[in-house]
């Protein structure tokens, strides 16, 4: 997919809604455990339900490898359905992948081509060898780690570098690697205040921001200083929305929460 | 498996070598392709031909992963082999995880509990959060990247941050995380120089040390910096030794290329 179809596919649905499918059988109604395949089935009522208020969805890939070779058949079986049943949709990999050069390639291999994901988060500790492997698709895009929603981001990503953060050498660095404009990076909701000094290094990367909702990050906080010219945001939600209730009701309560959303988000895109 | 008992299979053994299981189908032999499963195939002779001479198998996800929910099936039998036939033998998923609390608390249950790795590699961007899950696992080891053995990690692991080499920080700071004595680190043998120093940090953990063989590194100046009082190093070799044929003889040129690292190891341990 290419940056402008996402564009065009938000200002259609007045939504630049990303929704997490981090599926774990613990907190997923009962009444689907009896299932051949509980996660798809979850997935799919809850993509079906959704898909009209999101632009985007995000399975994170920990939870299908933790249920083995039947969880990476879910995996391969969610991507699948979305693909056929809803091809306008923005798919992301959230991997958070990376190794030295040939097998960074194995990687964007499994995500690109085995499972056709429109997009795989990476992370950027081992430098540009190992992102450029995955940036070398066309019309796929690689989303790269900056500064992260959680407590740790701290300890290395807002340390001083060379006389900035390490997240913006990140930022700054990716840049000059070859086929840049196919990236795109993590940009946790929890750290919003940050936006506007990101928005001066790459005023016109999307940004994948995840921790609205469960993470306590602001959705209005996160447009104030984050938008862009062409919207720039995918703000993603998981727990927040797939687990909206356990019981039989699951995807309409799912649905309930992301039109909430999606309604704040056509408010902000007027 | 314990530190100690690793030690005790090295010292056993005469040898500190891993074997990097990273399986490319257009690379194994042209006869193994009319098996059911070839990588599978291919794995178990390369270990029934070695498992003497070496003390740690290392499958690289990416070259599972890249053929979809075949290719995890093959990673599920090689390390159910291993550690039915094999048990004392350390075993590595080079996976190179790391995510936000919960979700590595996943990526843990899938290496460590679903598939029975002793260890796993974990990138430490994300930091502390991200990587105590991992280490939460008693007698599992969390090994994770300080200095990378490719180009790349010029980029931000030898960057100055707040006094010291990003990877010096990486190193400091996880020795203060909770159950750090589950830790072992990853330092390319392309790097040796730098191992002296890195010993001043962490004298008594263990290293995996990569690079040696197809991507130039020397074992002998990996190990006159880094061994210490309990040898301390895992060097893995991959290509150099799973492809060291591509016939009929492959197992057996493994075997040999193995052999000849081990007798160095044996000399290097006199």
């Amino acid at each position: 997919m290419t940056t402008q179809q996402l564009v065009e596919q938000i200002y259609k649905k007045k939504s630049f809604l990303c929704i997490g499918l981090d599926v774990d059988l613990n907190k997923i109604p009962k009444h689907l455990l009896k299932e051949e395949d509980p996660i798809f089935e979850f997935n799919k009522a809850i993509i079906d339900a959704t898909h009209h208020l999101a632009v985007g969805y995000k399975p994170n890939t920990a939870f299908y490898e933790a249920y083995g070779v039947h969880g990476w058949k879910s995996l391969e079986k969610t991507i699948n359905y979305i693909n056929k049943k809803y091809p306008e949709v923005f798919t992301i990999a959230d991997a958070k992948r990376g190794d030295i050069g040939n097998t960074s390639t194995m990687y964007a291999k499994a995500f690109f081509e085995d499972l056709s994901f429109d997009s795989v988060t990476v992370a950027p500790y081992m430098g540009k060898d190992s992102v450029e492997p995955f940036l070398a698709f066309k019309n796929k895009h690689t989303i790269l780690l900056a500064l992260t929603s959680n407590q740790g981001a701290f300890d290395f990503q807002t340390k001083d570098t060379e006389g900035v953060e390490l997240y913006k050498q990140v930022l700054k660095v990716s840049k000059s690697w070859e086929n840049s404009e196919n990236l795109m990076y993590v940009v946790g909701a929890t750290k919003a205040e940050y936006l506007s000094d990101i928005r001066k290094i790459i005023p016109d990367s999307f940004l994948l921001v995840p921790g609205v909702g469960a993470q306590g990050g602001s959705l209005l906080d996160v447009c104030k200083y984050g938008l862009n010219e062409q919207v720039g945001l995918l703000i993603n939600s998981s727990r927040g929305i797939i687990y909206a209730s356990n019981e039989h009701d699951y995807a309409e309560a799912a649905a309930k929460k992301a039109f909430e959303l999606q309604q704040e988000m056509q408010a902000i895109l007027k």
